[in-house]
């Protein structure tokens, strides 16, 4: 590379990194090198990594896990067994971890829970809110047009099962389209595809106007932008746990309710494991007084204790400063992709409120370019129909992953290289 | 010992172990030391291990598991991220696990998927067969009282939330209580605390002469007991996965339709995963054509991959050999307890086709007696109120490790050393 011409703005990047507050933060992620195959090398000398910009899908591994689950493998599981439940603390681990998020939410520490998946956990609180309804006419549950999927097919699923209607709404409409037939209004905090972020203390408000909950999906949100949900008036909410908590493959998903709205919730999952007391093994059910009300089956105690690694984690640092980096490296790549992709449009707003923590930009071909990103070392993603997404992580993004991967996505541009046969392949996961 | 008076058959016992055919198998479990802390020998100078009667319960660690799921969360989490979800199969678990499922249960490999837990996926189903009920009049949910209590609440949740009623009836009773206002029947195969076994085929017949589904919970049968779904006319079921098949604590549970039953069965949970196409991110909601329409979020990967090494050593084996040698382990069990342990009452049936895989005695003092006998190295369980659950897994539980359990609960009996005040503590999981 030809430093003296730094158009990609490299050296610049190099020193943000040097005075980053989050640096330390890198080393306790492991991020691998550039190609599967090799251990390989830059042009200084240092361990050639690979450029991941999909942690708003896939977090990368905190370097505490392989021996954490080592422990609870051949240890826990292996050699203390069933005896781990009580000896281990694998009773508590969907509360235990619900409290960590708890403080990335501003929650008490009881208002969290960690179980199932996010389809699940939205099936159960908006079932459970819809219910809880006492008035016979309000029968709509209100989305926005457009979210991801899974927030309006289960609420298009609970609206077929409890015989309520699912209206969808353009954001910009959303709002007004809340009336006195409005039982809940399931959001997605954060846009999965375009990155744009709901005002959730302005939307909680008008909704409250009307007396309707506001059930939140912050998948995008939590461990990305700084979250106060009592402060924002929020009184419902769901989230991911594999994304920017970094809590490995499918790991578990979380599940708020404010305590002062959760006596009047009944969980349609009536699981065993959300029982007042679980191993009287009572023929009727009593529900958990708090929050445990919501665990259903048996919880996936492996894929619990990934998660546990990286909550803590997350937790761990300042979520102010996180953001704070996240809008440097948002600007930083905005800019230098405006200066030197001029055919990739831009569709994540640019205000810092009103996105979360990925760019998003819109290209005819943007499947094989992201498929020419990865062959080079590049990891974002690809959302149909035609948009390049790129996360921002900034425990582990350095300034000059951003600086990089636009120096790779220009001269993939300037040479055409997506047209290579190979790019053009589909694959079953996008 | 004195082996010149060998009362509890140890001889004998180490004989039968000697000329088992499936003795290879338990090295292929991890069979941890007697003692949490320290590796002892006993008095043959051999491995002092663990006497583990609780695999039906939690299964042992198959051997297979560290280094498996060291590769699944370093090269796969850790250094492919992703790209794992194409390139190492994660998008395939589900059904891919779900068919190594259904070489156990004599059924079709694309009849069986992994997903969820074994509530939530009796929710989906019991949801699922109500909303095809065609009948206006068939309204009531039969479930067999006082059977594991999962079933029972799941189904007194799905009752509220259908308008159905639920009603349960002693297991001489039920085929009685099925008439023309049965919409569906859940049934425990094997009871979780007496063990006793349902006649699947026959109730299947009684069920079909009314015309009324009958849904299976397999938890105490997978991997315990040979099935043959199709041969018995069953046509949905859910099972376990953390039990005989030792898939690990938590580990997914799966969930069966007949092939020629699916195409009326619409999952109540429409998470994104059980699209059609999950990745065209589609507002509107096309359940997937297979058994994957049951799927709802992102699969667990860390518990799938240990399940996945679970199921494979099971599917390796002969079921109908694990029986035979099932069924001698409780022979020999039952046989020295009524011998040596008279104040014990067998509550499982004797006669094989009617019992599972463990053996549930009935004492007033079973509480403290299970906690002796855990103090002295074997583990079984306590189920409330009163009764000792010990469980055969013949993949690795020995003739002789049943004959010391006994000599050692016998001895526990007689001194009556489960009156020390430390085992009359109770704990949060029993």
């Amino acid at each position: 590379m030809n430093f003296d011409n730094d158009e990609f703005r490299i050296r610049e990047a190099r020193s943000r990194d040097a005075a980053d507050p989050l640096r330390s933060f890198r080393s306790r992620f492991h991020i691998p090198y550039r190609s599967k195959d090799a251990a390989t090398t830059n042009d200084r000398g240092e361990r050639d990594e690979l450029i991941y910009l999909d942690g708003n899908s896939l977090g990368a591994m905190p370097v505490a896990v392989p021996q954490l689950m080592d422990d609870v493998i051949r240890r826990q599981w292996g050699t203390d067994l069933i005896r781990s439940w009580n000896d281990n603390g694998w009773i508590e681990a969907p509360s235990r971890i619900g409290s960590g998020i708890a403080e990335l939410l501003g929650a008490r520490s009881d208002e969290v829970l960690v179980a199932d998946s996010v389809s699940v956990n939205l099936f159960k609180l908006l079932t459970a809110l819809l219910s809880a309804q006492q008035s016979d006419t309000r029968r709509t549950i209100l989305c926005e047009a457009g979210s991801f999927p899974t927030d309006t097919h289960v609420a298009s699923g609970v609206a077929r099962l409890t015989g309520c209607r699912l209206m969808t709404a353009a954001p910009e409409d959303l709002a007004a389209s809340v009336d006195d037939q409005t039982a809940v209004i399931l959001l997605s905090h954060i846009h999965y595809r375009t990155g744009a972020r709901w005002d959730m203390a302005g939307m909680n408000r008008q909704a409250a106007r009307h007396s309707v909950p506001v059930l939140w999906d912050l998948s995008h949100s939590i461990g990305a932008v700084p979250l106060n949900l009592p402060a924002t008036g929020t009184q419902y909410a769901v989230g991911c746990g594999y994304k920017y908590l970094n809590g490995g493959p499918g790991a578990p998903a979380f599940l708020y309710a404010a305590s002062d709205c959760l006596q009047h919730l009944a969980s349609p999952l009536q699981g065993w494991m959300g029982h007042a007391d679980p191993f009287a093994f009572e023929d009727s059910y009593r529900p958990a007084a708090g929050i445990e009300r919501f665990l259903a089956g048996t919880p996936p105690i492996l894929s619990m204790a990934a998660l546990e690694a990286g909550v803590r984690l997350s937790a761990s640092a300042d979520m102010q400063v996180v953001w704070t980096k996240s809008c440097e490296l948002f600007d930083l790549l905005t800019e230098l992709v405006a200066e030197h992709c001029g055919s990739m449009e831009l569709i994540t707003p640019t205000k810092p409120a009103a996105r979360g923590s990925h760019a998003s930009f819109r290209h005819p071909h943007a499947w094989p370019i992201n498929k020419a990103l990865i062959a080079r070392g590049v990891i974002g993603d690809f959302r149909t129909p035609d948009v390049l997404r790129l996360g921002l992580t900034p425990l582990y993004t350095r300034f000059e992953d951003v600086a990089q991967a636009v120096r790779i996505l220009s001269h993939i541009l300037k040479t055409e290289e997506w047209r290579r046969p190979e790019y053009q392949q589909t694959a079953r996961v996008t």
